[in-house]
């Protein structure tokens, strides 16, 4: 078992999802405590560490990261801001958790791995999560194990209630379908070559001027095929299913459960309002699973070169987005440190 | 295949559910015809029949029974007023099929049984038509395949959006549960043996001085438990489940299906208001199922043996409900004639 | 209601489908009677028609409608040899129920098109059975009842647990995905546009130089995407999935349901093997309706326009297959009579 | 927030279930550290807190209370040890979690109460972990808010894989029915007044000379009845149902969901083997829960008075199993400290 000192976490960026990291190493997460909070509005930090005992307040990263308390990063801030803190993580070779996307282009994701490469062992996780639902991983299990053959096709459906004002068409892609992206070349183990994204006609409920749904396929080395509906704004519930063809079976994840009320007329159940509750608990998993990987030493989950990959495939698909037109991905050699 | 002359029916009483099988006999069944329809309000039988090309109106079931193009007999007039009905079908020896239940009273049921008995061949048919639904089918089969062992309990549940006014709480029993006495009968091939009814503190939506929802403890010869929660007035459409525990399994039917909706923040679907829309498939298959035997000159379904066994238990559960305490049910031996 | 005298039907074609067409007008359907069976080997139609009263076997389908007692035509022979009987059926004014294909290009369709139009009244009814299953017709009347807006993307499974030997990759699209063609057609109440077929790296358990499974996309008039995928060999049974994403809500058809059992360490159910067990309710009802229409005098279900814009679409289909593009279609104007 | 400052735990029998606490302590709950395990057996005790920092082995948990780095106890010894543990751990005014149950009968759950009561202030949580469950949690928050109306009747299902060889016919009643005494009594925020054992006939599965599965019938102060299907050999999984019938709908939980796997003919999912996998967030969720209130300076979840409670409820229970009648239930007041 781990040495029993907790794990001392500098959290950068103190937005939705970095407060509530905050709120999770402190209180839901064993091994772990947050000495360090980081923003560049000061009160803001300060509120959030004034209510943790030996937590410090910040607004610059790379002084936070300087602490004698500090032992990891979980990066939450906005993903232009990315590139810099990994940096500086890197060069204390201190432990990352980042938030997706690594960075906001496969070509900053790039001098990101480089950086890695140079330091010579892995030090980033990128923050992937659907890889810690216990839907997903009984899904990987199922396919890893073997026993309905190899998956020829992966259905996806990605449903929001609604995005907020300053989301953008191109976000559709490198914000929601990234998470495809990952669940797409993590489910498969292989990568994606190939990306075309299809606009049915919108919904009226779209904003002005933005083409939602949309419709993308994937193509992967193996040849499989693998399409997301991606829905912004259906207007019901925050809503993810994945279903995997198999040469010898299917397997479908994702349906509302939970209590099935009879009333009114009506079967059935309430559906989760948005990603935070619907995957809350894959969100506890993965700040545990690494808390505790950091703890012994060692990586888990995602890492820079998936947040590469990923990078790449949402710029691919944004260019096809634009375009209208398949557009294949062009990645370098993987490294063999990501081997 | 049989001749293909189409039997000619009689279909006596003519309210709701007359009227409906009359419908399905000249639209939905095959090989057969309403030659006659019976009902002591002249007009009402009148201009049913006036649609039905050959089709006459009688006021007198016996005088429809002696026209020379029936064949048959549907009877689906008021329980009171089977007995006389049945006993001059049986004496011109037609084929009947009785909507349940057989009669009011297992005294009078034991007569139409030596009736029939007198006549030395099976002619009624009782409408417990939950046999002939298709989930209740599958059940049956799973149960005589063996393969979960032998059933150790059922569990029923038995909904009503809300009675009619002149439902009495009698009627809970005598109406309601008898399709669970017959459907627990017909599952586990054999007797109920005792039968003991609970009275939970009532709905505040049921009538007046009625005790709804109540729940009916059957014991099966072979020392089966079977519970029936029954409910009036649920309030929110008809629902009929059941659940069979056996030594290596458990199957439960009755779960709604259909379509499966996502909108306004909950997954689902519409439950069915009534037993007519729950159980048209049953109903249809039932008469098919009974004209076809009849045509074939032969009989199927519950037997009028299965009429006064219902009758038997039902009126030791009206009984119990009365008196709050078990009551042992003792039934005649059963007449070769129903080996 | 309609005249008592029941409907003649010739059954032209008695293979699998024929045959299970005369065992239902015979058993199952309320007011027709198989009066003529048509095929080339004799002696098939002999035994069937010798085991009905008043059914005399032909193997000319010319002869077959001439006769006295043919009222109208069901057609279940090859696709090939559709075209003449229509003609036939035509030229003498007879209603017909033709199985699908109408005929097997959109060519020889429009000029049967052109025949019924000469004619100068609807005769013809094409067998795309599913407008006639419970589930698919529920979710026509939510989309129709328009409480969720416009449909902006329709998902369809369509799997099957293997193919016939003599199933050419082509028949993927022009046998199966017809069904989808007509299904989406009729859904969304608008033509297809344009069609493009991807195939992803096929299942090892596909025959020899075939791909399956594929993946369909139709653009539609209004700017909906439709996809279908189509696996001829998915090895573990029949499978129908359909998902409607609208405006305001998403509706999910096709689930397994049925008996729910727990045994074995595992909960659930058993899949049908195949579209006769899966459809036969949708079977009764189309070949019900189409005999209730015609005794009224009238017509019903899917015209010959549904059956050329169907072989349109597959014939699209068949060339992006092979082509591996994006293929417009081009239908004329729809004739006034198809309104 | 809470001091920084980890809550010392002594865990108090390592078996089973005791060594699954100390790992969930020292691997999930945050905030928590076990600074002692206690067992009789001291190699046991020893091997589990060589691989902790900072936690001693003991044999004796009188000894581990008084050190001065334990500030709660957690009791997951057998059943017979609680009276001597809690009464400790009262003397020293130390927080417990008491796993179920509380003691093995009423008379010494009474002393419990009484000794509590003299300290004048709870102390006590005892473990029945249901509560925590959340689709339990779901539930209650449906009944409490009222807008289904007041529940009348419960149907609870607790069927087990198989039960130990040690495992006795009472303990069908004492052990594992007791979780369904206190999820009724805490869902429906009422004592229970009656209980009645029934027993069907054996499944032929079931050890020599016990009666398994058996049907055990509560009622409740204002009413309610409550049926609980027990069976201990089901031989196919572990699986807890539950449905409330409310006044104006019913609501359902425990249904299996997890990835839907079509394959061999069949569809539906893996159900899970035991309590521990089936509970794993109920149990996280309650130890976090205790930490936390303790840790605060608190107390929440089933008091002494549920134990005593239940206690007295399960006695009755074993008392109408054995002798084959209702058996009424008789609570002292309920004291002001639980109020």
């Amino acid at each position: 078992m781990p040495p029993q000192r907790a794990l001392g976490v500098a959290v950068v960026g103190t937005g939705k999802m970095g407060a509530d990291h905050v709120r999770r190493l402190h209180d839901v997460i064993s091994g772990a405590q947050v000495t360090a909070v980081v923003d560049i509005e000061a009160e803001r930090a300060k509120t959030l560490a004034d209510a943790i005992d030996g937590c410090t307040a910040y607004t610059d990263a790379a002084a936070a990261m300087a602490a004698h308390d500090v032992d990891a990063v979980l990066i939450a801030s906005p993903g232009p801001a990315h590139e810099a803190a990994l940096r500086e993580a890197l060069g204390r070779d201190l432990p990352v958790l980042c938030e997706k996307p690594l960075t906001p282009d496969s070509a900053s994701a790039l001098r990101v791995l480089e950086a890695e490469q140079r330091l010579g062992h892995r030090r980033i996780q990128v923050g992937f999560m659907r890889r810690y639902d216990p839907e997903y991983m009984k899904l990987k299990r199922l396919l890893d194990g073997g026993e309905l053959g190899r998956a020829l096709m992966v259905h996806h459906r990605h449903r929001n209630l609604a995005m907020p004002p300053w989301f953008t068409e191109e976000m559709l892609i490198s914000d929601s379908v990234a998470h495809e992206v990952d669940a797409t070349r993590w489910l498969l183990d292989q990568e994606i070559t190939a990306v075309t994204v299809h606009k049915p006609a919108p919904s009226s409920y779209a904003p002005a001027g933005m083409r939602d749904p949309q419709f993308v396929l994937f193509e992967t080395r193996s040849g499989a095929l693998v399409d997301v509906e991606i829905f912004g704004h259906c207007g019901y519930g925050y809503q993810v299913h994945a279903e995997a063809v198999c040469e010898r079976g299917t397997v479908r994840i994702g349906d509302e459960h939970g209590p099935r009320l009879s009333a009114d007329g009506r079967w059935g159940g309430r559906i989760t309002p948005d990603y935070v509750e619907r995957f809350e608990d894959a969100y506890d998993r993965e700040i545990q699973s690494w808390v505790d990987a950091t703890r012994r030493g060692g990586t888990t989950g995602p890492s820079t070169w998936d947040g590469y990959a990923a990078a790449a495939v949402c710029e691919a698909g944004v260019l096809s987005q634009r375009e209208g037109r398949r557009v294949e991905i062009d990645l370098i050699d993987r490294p063999s440190l990501y081997g």
